[in-house]
């Protein structure tokens, strides 16, 4: 274990990863530079200066990586109106490959010959972060620290501590949650807790960026979403950053009682697990994506989008952000967004999110067309019977053969 | 024209199919006979009978088709969490292959050589009807007055009935909508109107079997839903037909103001339309059927289903129930749905369906293997590595090569 | 039918389209425009001028499109290995948007209102020519006379000739063909005759550029093509221009017995048909492709590939080039060609295209890990164990369930 | 080590799984069944026992699996056309999961609680026969040695053998192939060796089954293959079993030098490797399939069943055979098949297999509708003009509204 020489760590400035660093120092004698962003996950990340100095740390990364986050990796994935099976809007995923680009262009950086992360050996963001960074730079070493020695129960964890005088300190200033929680300005993950039985209804005061739906306004709330190229740059005329956008849109939402969700997924390792999500401003965006891209896109785009996309979702969940693949089918995505633009007009209230209107000079829609008046000739319904026709012919061959679709 | 000797015609009883049966006496001099069928939309099917009786009509068909509607079409598309362009239930298009199957059955039973109907030559519904008509019985003629003698205006219609001395009274009884609607037991669709306008926001006495969230119960509904291979048999432990299910969700989800959908869509015949939609029991049921999904699919085969959802959606909307490719895909969904077995939890309240809970004696959930907690050898951490590993094998050739994936 | 000023006619020069010059100009009292291409079928173009002329033709154009047809249509259809229905390489399929999209030019040129085409009203080239016509000028009218007036038989054409002393000796000049034929650089389809029994084998005198597998040399060609980005760029070291490329390839392949195919095709207008194919170099380029492929292309990337090519084709084979949905799935494919560089070596023999060596700067075939020797460390067969063991995982559990996937 | 008592060894009687025999029994301390099968790898089986007794051995299995491994394994996949990465007929690959459940079932009848098998670390196979045996026996235990101790070159096999008194005459028999091999009745597959290098041509003396084109007879071959079902049933009008056909066509083809494959593929396990495949039976299988599927397949299914494929081949070539998704698609697959019964003719030809006629009671294909010659009203031309008119509506709106498809 003596060949690094230096390790970049992903570093929360918790208990858990400050335990991490003594024991990579400890275990591989090696120098470790830390490396915390702020992501959006609502606690302040310079005091991880001052513990990271504490424990004897040289190299000190701290990045505010906000719009980097939502204009470069969750922008893009709402493009394809991605949803992992048919509920999870991916917080999580989503940002596991911006902290491997991260660590990989620290590590280069800092001539570092490995990276390590605090994510345990039975989850997805072990893969994604190290799938992502093996195929940013396919020599780097890879510390799991969790998964070579599994400190098991928080119990062993103190144990540790004590032994190797780590102040405990760390995590004393807060309650500790039940739940295990991953956040960013995307969205609070739960997960763990009363959460492992799946008939058990989640509790009130686990959930913390919105209000429950019976605890939001009696009032609605209006918004207008302005969208170009399929991404959001205004609201209520007014322009914005992409992280201003998802901030503002995740204060309104959490306000109304938006985007809680309570599921039971497949992770990549091969086992369910129940998660709650807390997710408002994606819950917006999706809504209002689709809106806008109802009236502007065309329809066998619209259809190759929603049958790529389980599978773009996949991708992304399992951790390939960062393959060809994926890049692959980021190009039709993107190819099919540059007519998106246009404003949609939402009714938020108590949970829901209603469209109440939407507008593009993008807009397909014709209304001379659709209506069920008249019009000067604009459609033939004449055209109708040949359309039906041709379309059953082979029906119709099929059941003079003989055929039945009974 | 001459060749038609008798034409089965999908008779409402309301105004335009009563014109159209005098229109059929009068364009093709052939005997008329008139199919009404109950599926669900909530007006008596047997004063039709009246009203053909009235018409000269000698063989009058009136069914209660209700049961098997929502067995044998509604919950089948249910099994596949159908859902077309991400919004829509497709409410209507499902019940037309049943109607186009009846009016079949009847042109066999009655002999006749034609089928009518009273779709417009712009909508989807011409399409369903006739491609069912000519899959099930090739040789089938079919009429549609609105594509040969285009109606056009109310205006139009009402001089050709006072031409013809049909009775006005028909549609007199109750305010004419605004809207162009369709109801079963599964939906209620709107259209036109003030619709045509895709920023204008529907009106709220627009809606006639859902309160908005507004008047819902300020306190929740709890409702549990049992399952036997992907089907509600039972609420609240009460088992029921399944029509009987789809009114008892409707009715319960109604009240709680859930199921209204407000979209711009894809018409299979090449523009878009707006239309509203009010599912409440459908609402449920999808939310219902993913969530006891979650607990008893394999990860694989609810990938595979997610990726197949959309064009087996498409294939109902376009009108191709009664085709073999719809047959192959219900083939592939049925044999999914054999361990799609237990019970949900739902909450729900001022239009939200949020899931409470969810067990099966199927479950593929295993606590012991997801939790954060110490297990007894269920799962071996040291695995991971080697699974991110080979799975990252490619990734690394590629970047050792010298390729990108940023 | 006096609307029209001026049609733009896709004019062979044959007799069929000779007199649907006449007809259009006697129907509908308007000038007419021709437009004839060379696309590589193997005749001269430039007699079309005199006909024409003799015709009281005014404008008049006569274009060598070899070039633009392989270089923007069939290139960018073989970058992803295009394939219809398993067999047939899509050679008359290609060649109908290039002509659509001329026919509009003209018609922008010379102002015309209308476009015409010789295509039946039973098959696909209709669809063709007409979809693109409407997606890139949508006020175009379109006249296809076939669909209009008829012709039905031969002898009934032959009468209208010498009704209208329009000189038969069009096509006396050579020994009609008993098939219905289309030639193209890339292939010559044949249709109707003898073939219009599925169980008739294809009579040797049939195929006009190939030799037979039993007439071809009794000693093996060799042939190595470089690949740039997808497309090949040289034949045996020689840079060559994309319809060069295609020319050589035709004329080895052919001289090899190699490309022809007898399918029975499902017409998008809904019946099927028997056709016979002779496509020398597209086979060629076809086999060659895919063992650039298999050496430069990512895993996943090829997959997907191979999971997108069956829909892209039937869009080609149906009419949709000129379609959002095409420009959308095109960006995907061209953007996976990047790195489809390199060499591929062939062995020609008897209809048998075989691959003899590939190689590549850009292979991702690395020995060292696949090799059965040992290597130094580039692969740890331990990391196998945990790789199948987190695979299996999912399985495992069902299994443990009392799961049957027998 | 010691908890495993008894293991059942996939054993083929050569000299490595000899080896491993011995090596079981030293590492383990266990009791070795052996199991023996025939899969039409064109080897004696019975030998096999002599030396497994040799070897003490008391439980020795030696099955004839040749009609089950084409009747439920070889034919089920060919319903599907499988083909993975345009090029592989998955020889190997879909004989493991026969060997695992024959492996699986040998462990429950001799109360084994550990499989072992000869494959190698680095290739798929470890994966096929080891996420078969999970997923049939979620407890079993598996000792796959050539991952635990590499015997890593011919040399340090020797040497193991030379110490432990295993007599190495057991390969000295026959000269040693330097390719690595693997052979069923679908197939021989070959790689290693001069393969390494994907520019070296295959040698000649490398292939067993088939003659090179070169080598096959001047005259060409004719046979008739009758399918009942997507299966064939009979070969010129003689009724045979599957493992008949199979053995028949393999004969018929390897004489006319059919069948022959030299590919680079991507391996499960992440890296690319070179084969080269003889599947002279299966190439026919593939070609008659799709001839008689061309003639009675609806054409949406047959769409449908083109896109799955290559999903339903990577599963195969992977190792899911025994999971859910992989039954799931075979419900669809087989659904199809229903009607796919008749008669083709195949002309076989040095290398090539030309379809020279087909034939069925199901056909779909209408001469009268197909024809370009007048016939009685079965398809009204008119009809195609409002077909392509409102496939070309969306295209026109868009065109309209300024958008370009150029």
């Amino acid at each position: 274990m003596s060949d690094i020489k230096k390790v970049v760590l992903a570093y929360s400035g918790g208990l858990d990863t400050s335990v991490i660093v003594r024991w990579l120092q400890d275990t591989y004698g090696c120098e470790v530079v830390t490396f915390t962003a702020d992501i959006g996950q609502g606690e302040e990340v310079e005091p991880a200066r001052a513990k990271a100095e504490a424990l004897g740390i040289k190299e000190i990364y701290i990045d505010d990586l906000r719009e980097e986050f939502v204009r470069d990796f969750v922008y893009p994935m709402f493009r394809a109106n991605t949803v992992y099976e048919g509920e999870y809007l991916l917080g999580t995923s989503i940002a596991r490959p911006l902290i491997a680009k991260r660590l990989i262009d620290i590590a280069n950086e800092t001539g570092a010959d490995a990276i390590s992360h605090g994510a345990t050996g039975k989850g997805n963001d072990q893969v994604r972060f190290e799938l992502g960074a093996y195929a940013l730079k396919p020599g780097i070493q890879v510390i799991a620290p969790w998964r070579e020695w599994d400190l098991g129960s928080r119990e062993s964890l103190m144990a540790y501590c004590e032994e190797r005088d780590i102040p405990v300190d760390f995590s004393s200033s807060k309650k500790k949650s039940p739940y295990s929680m991953d956040a960013n300005l995307l969205h609070i993950s739960y997960e763990g807790g009363v959460l492992e039985d799946p008939w058990a209804e989640s509790e009130e005061d686990m959930w913390r960026w919105s209000v429950s739906p019976e605890a939001a306004p009696d009032e609605p709330t209006y918004v207008e979403l302005d969208f170009e190229r399929g991404d959001i740059v205004a609201i209520d005329g007014e322009a914005m950053s992409p992280a201003t956008v998802l901030e503002t849109l995740n204060r309104i939402g959490g306000a109304n009682g938006i985007g809680r969700d309570d599921i039971v997924e497949n992770r990549y390792v091969g086992m369910k697990s129940r998660g709650c999500y807390e997710t408002p401003g994606g819950t917006i965006m999706l809504k209002a994506h689709r809106a806008i891209e109802s009236l502007t896109l065309d329809r066998e785009v619209a259809h190759l989008k929603d049958e790529l996309m389980p599978r773009y979702a996949t991708l992304i969940y399992n951790g390939y952000w960062w393959s060809p693949e994926r890049k692959m089918l980021q190009a039709a995505i993107d190819a099919s967004q540059e007519t998106v633009n246009g404003r949609v007009r939402l009714k938020l209230y108590k949970g829901n999110v209603i469209v109440a209107g939407r507008q593009s000079k993008d807009s397909l829609f014709d209304e001379h067309i659709a209506t069920f008046e008249e019009d000067a000739g604009a459609y033939d319904q004449a055209d109708a019977e040949g359309f039906i026709k041709l379309n059953a012919l082979r029906l119709r061959i099929a059941a003079n053969k003989g055929r039945s679709v009974r």
